[in-house]
């Protein structure tokens, strides 16, 4: 029978023209976050199912690839006749809660703070749709035992840095929108929803990018909450400006029902990074900002593009999820840069990977001797030594087809070597 | 319930010492791979079980992580009650079979000869031993549509260059050893063995390390081969030197059963190679090698260190593979590096990343004000912008050990940041 030469569905194949740019982004990613202290660790691709299924994961847990048990502990699972029971492990949907575990198991090796540097791939068995894949890259950065909003601050600036080396300052103008999830509760509180039904009152408020305040409103009443209340929420957000000055504005309005220490916390990270002169920084509070994950404890951002709907990135402080694992909660603070967003849109605009260097084609008519044949290669060796790439292969019957082929793929430069060179 | 903080068994974190050595190798093999025109591709993690389960991977068949179905398609297949339909997919075992897969689906795409490098995690459920991981990197360059001996040329100089620059040269003076699978059948047919039985009788042959050439010869004759066959056999290894020279004359000797083209086209390639002045080549033929995998049909090699047991890689000619897919045979010629192997090695001998670069901490007093903070960010940034590492944190209480630690992480130079220096 013949093999499946399709990749398996939602997965893809990934060809060298973009290959060549998802390095240059990493190398340009390992070496930025390097120089502000991160050093880079790595988690295993697999995880244990208790860990995938234990609420840190939100929908992402329904979306889990498992992995079957093996040899008698699967006979054992199947004689059970329970399914939830044939899968020991599955493949890891995000590597924040690897991080997590990583961090609680090896904390005793780990510096503090450890400022932790992660990319790799994660799996969501998600519905495959144009740009969206079933297994895709993440480039996590993290920062483990520091409460303090330096650890925001610092984490700002390493992206904002990253961002304008890979063009998406000059291009894209890219912001950083910031909230606090604390801010959020107080809102909530100060309008009069009760402070149980925080997370489900986020899911509508998120919305409103979608279906506006008056659909979120719509939405809300049906939920059963009462008219006053909403208003007294939307109307909390009107006018409400994007600097320093307004989230210190409505801490004072919230002062009531929150500590002013927590605007006061996020407003320091929105002075600090704009103090910054050397990197173009461009942060903006948004009391709107909502991010999905339920495991998130305080500041939260995300990355925004011109002319691109949705988010590059995002992240935020989870000061509870190391507890889940050691039972004693950790400062924790996390951004995962929106990496195959960043290549997709890169792609589309047909970047150039930079310094993609001198590349030569040796070509070798199949006739040449031992001799003739060492002397190209002792050539190619040494013009490797000093950093060419230098494609050695043997000359074809159709030459021109080779040839055409070869300056597609930006060898501009063709040598040919002939065992007889004259009369050619 | 607390959370398992392990990882799965079998499979392990990566600390931060051991990733900057793993990153380091990384950019070594791919800034020497590129040099050699070879193009970096990727494939999924996740591959159709038909493919991993099509006899193409010998013993690590048996060793598969199955991913289970999902929805639907679980529930019918539960429903039919057996088991091999529970799983539609599985984690790929290596990267040869799926690089067969990639190539036969996206070759139109792809320039002839295609070389490419793909490095990426494979999963093996093996018994976890020392030093054995299920999860573990591989790194592969394989030159796809050339079936000329300079494909196997080209590989064996690209991998001494990449072993020169990290030092396997120098300090474990790796040699290649050098097969080839029809000179294996030749002399199984010379001595007499049925051509039927070439990878059963393999199969025992490449046991003489373990068991000796006696025990090989038992195994044989306990497998009813006659022991004129098996003497026949082990005579002809005998005295066999590991020149060209050598390869010829035993090409002579096998010249009634098979051609001499064969044993011509691998002295060719020992030939080639040995001529290449710039760069340190060690390649001995050797007619005992048999590399495990049932599908390789040419030339073989394997890399071995001074002062280590078993390869440090190895490949070969598999010219069948590609037709699984296709239909139609394509030439097919690749090289596996042991990179855990290579990293095991590296961090036992304490390896240090060469130039590490300047690394400095900045601790700032937790009583910073906003001016002053920004001034140590300032001057962090425009350090980072030449390249310099600057890890900027909060100084904490016990300042001593915060400083010991940093020590330990290679900062060896710190500077604090009061918010009132006179005094301190």
């Amino acid at each position: 029978m013949a093999l499946t030469k399709k990749p398996v569905r939602g997965m893809k194949d990934i060809l060298p023209r973009e290959m060549e740019l998802r390095q240059y982004v990493l190398s340009e990613i390992r070496r930025t976050y390097k120089e502000f202290g991160f050093t880079e660790i790595e988690t295993p691709v697999v995880e244990h199912i208790e860990n995938l299924q234990s609420k840190q994961g939100g929908d992402n847990e329904k979306l889990i690839f498992k992995v079957m048990k093996r040899g008698g502990e699967l006979e054992r699972a199947i004689a059970s006749g329970n399914p939830d029971e044939f899968c020991d492990s599955g493949l890891r949907y995000d590597l924040t809660l690897p991080l997590s575990r990583f961090y609680s198991q090896n904390q005793a090796q780990l510096p503090t703070p450890f400022k932790a540097l992660q990319i790799g791939p994660v799996f969501r068995a998600d519905r495959p749709q144009k740009g969206r894949f079933r297994e895709f890259v993440q480039c996590d950065i993290d920062v483990f035992g520091d409460g303090s909003n330096l650890a925001e601050i610092e984490l700002i600036l390493a992206i904002s840095t990253l961002l304008n080396r890979i063009g998406f300052g000059e291009k894209y103008n890219f912001k950083i929108v910031i909230n606090d999830r604390e801010i959020l509760r107080g809102m909530q509180a100060y309008a009069g929803f009760p402070a149980e039904d925080f997370e489900k009152v986020c899911i509508s408020l998120d919305k409103a990018d979608k279906i506006g305040n008056d659909g979120v409103k719509a939405e809300l009443l049906e939920l059963g909450y009462a008219e006053p209340v909403i208003d007294k929420y939307q109307a909390l957000l009107t006018g409400i400006g994007t600097q320093s000055s307004d989230i210190r504005s409505l801490g004072d309005t919230l002062s009531g029902v929150m500590p002013t220490s927590i605007t006061e916390n996020l407003a320091g990270i929105v002075d600090a990074v704009s103090e910054v002169e050397s990197v173009n920084v461009n942060v903006e509070f948004d009391p709107t900002l909502v991010r999905g994950m339920g495991y998130y404890t305080g500041p939260i951002f995300e990355i925004r593009a011109e002319g691109f709907a949705g988010s590059v990135g995002g992240g935020g402080r989870y000061d509870k999820m190391v507890g889940r694992f050691t039972g004693q909660d950790t400062p924790a603070v996390g951004f995962s840069i929106g990496f195959e967003r960043i290549i997709t849109i890169m792609l589309d605009a047909d970047e150039q990977v930079p310094g993609a260097g001198n590349k030569t084609a040796f070509l070798l008519e199949k006739t040449l001797d031992a001799g003739k044949t060492a002397a190209a290669l002792n050539e190619a060796m040494a013009l490797r030594s000093a950093g060419a790439t230098i494609l050695v292969e043997q000359m074809i019957k159709n030459k021109k087809h080779q040839k055409e082929q070869l300056i597609a793929e930006g060898y501009e430069d063709i040598r040919e070597f002939y065992q007889n060179p004259i009369g050619r």
